[in-house]
């Protein structure tokens, strides 16, 4: 990540583009990848590392921009996550979901991915590629920024066959927390 | 380009976003290719095939989304760059300057660059790498498809301490037209 600085990007009038571009250099980035490494797992790892580094540098951009207030719990978390996030940076807003009675577990529910919009389907002989992986490392990245440490992947996926795009969100130290008092 | 299909994109509404997260994957793309590739010429190389690559699916787009009329001459189709599709993908809007007594050379003058915003400098052992070629692809690969050869490159850039960023734009068959005419 040579090019990635801690400068602060220009901080002038809101600038808002079509998403297009940004599609298509993302294909570009992952058939690049798929050159570079055979295993589809290798691949994923890449765009979840990747994610993760423009994360730590997004959440900047976006504490500053959004003038959100800090999430008083995961739930809330979830729900910034989808609903002024995914909005500001992929015009798109996932359905969430609480998946556990522990309430740390939650899905982000893609009716629509942006990314994708290029692609059909997955070539045959890439049938594990997680092709939006990079956005599983970008939501770690920029939440570890916050204190919150996660463990975030794609759960289904329209590009396998599924009939939704669902990525999970699993809070850690929330649990960790509950065990530790549990155990006072 | 194992994932770019001929595919339309979805047509819903216009969706906008803003352009950290795409500035900040395009980083990743370039770092990627400095690992895959020791020399700057083989890095621009490369990102001059995607640009172009995502060019030729891109005009699609903008010709369905712009609503543009056909231009009538080189001056229009350079201004129509400037004006609707780098303010469209990109959020900024160059000044077009003609740099040729044939009128088939244009210049794009970029103030503000958006794909830099992340980058303070090129590191030394990176010192000629076009950073954004990507783009000179892009134009290159979208003029083809509206049957005007054309040869870009960047002739300044900021980001090798160049007072302003410069995207030179050849068209190159009038000249060869005008021969032509010449030699009846």
């Amino acid at each position: 990540m040579v090019f990635l600085t801690n400068k602060n990007p220009c901080t002038e009038t809101k600038v808002m583009i079509k998403s297009e571009l940004f599609v298509l250099t993302y294909g570009a980035l992952v058939a690049q990848l798929c050159k570079d490494y055979e295993k589809d797992e290798d691949v994923n790892t890449c765009l979840d590392r990747m994610g993760y580094a423009i994360g730590i540098r997004l959440i900047d951009d976006f504490l500053a921009r959004s003038a959100v207030k800090r999430c008083r719990s995961y739930s809330e978390t979830a729900d910034m996550i989808a609903q002024v996030a995914f909005k500001m940076y992929l015009g798109v807003t996932p359905s969430v979901s609480c998946s556990s009675a522990a309430g740390n577990e939650f899905s982000l529910i893609l009716d629509k991915n942006p990314l994708v919009d290029f692609v059909e389907e997955l070539p045959a002989e890439r049938a594990s590629l997680c092709y939006c992986n990079l956005l599983c490392g970008v939501i770690r990245g920029a939440l570890e920024i916050v204190h919150l440490a996660a463990e975030v992947t794609f759960l289904q996926d329209r590009l396998k066959g599924d009939a939704v795009t669902e990525i999970g969100i699993t809070f850690l130290r929330k649990a960790e927390d509950r065990k530790h008092r549990r155990n006072k």
